[in-house]
């Protein structure tokens, strides 16, 4: 936990960092969450992205519930080492609570977001309803 | 300035979003900046990406020093609607400060953070020294 290149990250006010999943082969940006120091310190000794879930106030294994876990095969920050970019297989092809393949379905359109991405499962049946 | 799709897009606590710029073509993941809502606006509008800078506390029109404007293809938000998600031509080849095609130049190997792209050109010479 006090690996030096933990502490060369630039946490935000809350211990926070932004990190950025893109899936290898697709090149496709499937999410962004959160990670803290021990969220990034397990996603990189375990090879799973691990986050930090703001709403639940805990560790986030991806795909602890899903099954839709995220096998990192890189990890990355930028030039101000305030942001996570990490390579991943995503597991069952499908990243987003909603049962979308990835987060970003929603474009912007004739003035609008519009839904543009196809719901792959029903998020009851991902969770267990 | 009101348009309802701006107001769909949840704000932090400062009035700003993050947005990830990718290249078209190559899929990278070109840099993280933050918008707020005139930031946003004016990308969609105009159609080359402008940010808000946290640390020069204004409006960024990416490549108004370098040159390097970043034409927008395609604008996205995630699910939860917090951040975006831009499709860019990167003119120049060049995205980051340091000279380098991207910012994610930082690789975790052995450990630690190895610098792994070349630097393209020297930022004295991008920024008129």
């Amino acid at each position: 936990m006090t690996a030096d290149w933990l502490e060369q990250i630039k946490w935000n006010e809350r211990g926070l960092v932004p990190a950025i999943a893109q899936e290898v082969g697709s090149g496709k940006v499937l999410m962004v969450a959160w990670m803290n120091r021990e969220a990034l310190s397990l996603t990189a000794t375990s090879g799973k992205a691990v986050y930090w879930s703001r709403s639940r106030n805990r560790l986030w294994r991806k795909g602890e519930e899903s099954g839709n876990e995220q096998i990192v095969q890189e990890l990355r920050t930028d030039c101000d080492n305030d942001v996570i970019l990490i390579q991943v297989e995503q597991i069952g092809g499908i990243a987003c609570h909603t049962g979308r393949h990835n987060c970003f379905f929603r474009r912007l359109e004739d003035g609008g977001f519009r839904d543009i991405e196809p719901q792959l499962k029903d998020p009851d049946t991902i969770y267990g309803g």
